[in-house]
């Protein structure tokens, strides 16, 4: 079952996708796609591990993500990805060639993956268009993946004040 | 039947609104709101009008809405009307008086035309509170005028991740 | 009973929140965190008091809440509290002590007031991640004071375009 969960920032999309893992009884993986480039990144990717069981597998991966899903992916496991937005962000910065190939793998691969699958992003696109280019490229194609995410997505969850809303499944 | 579709940059908006006017069996009126003053804007523009059926009767009307709605409508057509956010940018650049008489237009327009109806907009007001007063004027009319639309809207509909949601109807 | 009622900018929250306490037919209060720094917020704030009925009793705290709802909460009363959002800028400004102090005061008070209590609350999340460190502070601190209010609150709403979604309750 593949599962994307959408919210704005502090909604408690990700505190419901550790929730959902919690609940599957499967085992499960953490793939963190955040980079802790910063003080203040270093903080928040603090915060979420220590919310996250123990027993729990973490993987970090900015990039890679279709390649580490494949890797890891099994019957009875759940794989929670948090999150896709940070993940089109550090693609985004690398360029044309390596984001397009990857948001094409991740697409392609994901139907044929076994196992449960929580996918956490971002919602950012309720806000006023940003005049910086790059981020109104970021607006875009977040957008355009959740759309595509959500058609190969059984269940498709938004999350505000900590409270679930199912959109579809 | 009026209907306002809202929701987010590329959430599926205008995707959503053709599929309802492809649906609706009707010939089919596309007002287009947007000028293709730079290249992107341009670029976005081809996109959406290559989705669009070939037999869609494309009409480009930035300013003079009710005007064009009043000489257009029927009782056999569907208006596609893609996107009110645009229309109010370019309006509120134009001044106030201008602006004013447009949007009292169409809201006095709108309850007695004949045909379907689908308004899209972009919801701009769930992120921060620009610092621009340009931009904060700009989220408050969009707000204010979904709110009178939505009175005057047998159907409102919310779309997130190409998912619509019935808020009304 | 606790409501939270969430919305983007120009939602029609404050709206409907005077429309929940009217229909209460509980003796109002009205609690407004605005204060008029600016003439902008001057204007804003007298376009919504001359919406109000001229029956309620209305109060400016811009910092103490948790005080001012133990004052004023009683059994047949019903307080209206618009924004939390600009009571924690107004705590946020002065700086982390103040903030910490009233925010866990509102918390530990709020399950022992009579009454019925309606707050009205920004969505200010599902835009861009602000560049601005203060900015994506507030837009942090806003969604942790949601999910932790929309737990002590019996019902939650969201508005869009004048129209409440139920989220809870």
């Amino acid at each position: 079952m593949r599962e994307l969960i959408l919210g704005g920032a502090r909604s408690g999309k990700s505190g419901y996708a550790e929730q959902r893992a919690q609940k599957s009884g499967l085992e499960v993986v953490y793939i963190a796609t955040a980079e802790a480039c910063d003080q203040e990144m270093g903080a928040r990717i603090a915060l979420h591990r220590q919310r996250r069981p123990a027993d729990w597998l973490t993987l970090e991966e900015p990039l890679a993500l279709a390649d580490t899903l494949r890797a890891h992916a099994q019957a009875e496991r759940c794989i929670l990805i948090d999150c896709l937005t940070l993940w089109l962000s550090n693609l985004l910065t690398l360029g044309e060639d390596r984001f397009k190939c990857e948001r094409e793998a991740l697409l392609r691969t994901l139907p044929s993956l076994p196992g449960q699958l929580l996918f956490v992003s971002n919602e950012v696109g309720q806000g006023i268009v940003p005049m910086n280019a790059l981020a109104r490229r970021f607006v875009d194609e977040a957008g355009y993946l959740h759309q595509d995410l959500a058609q190969l997505c059984e269940r498709v969850t938004w999350v505000v004040a900590g409270l679930p809303q199912v959109l579809k499944g």
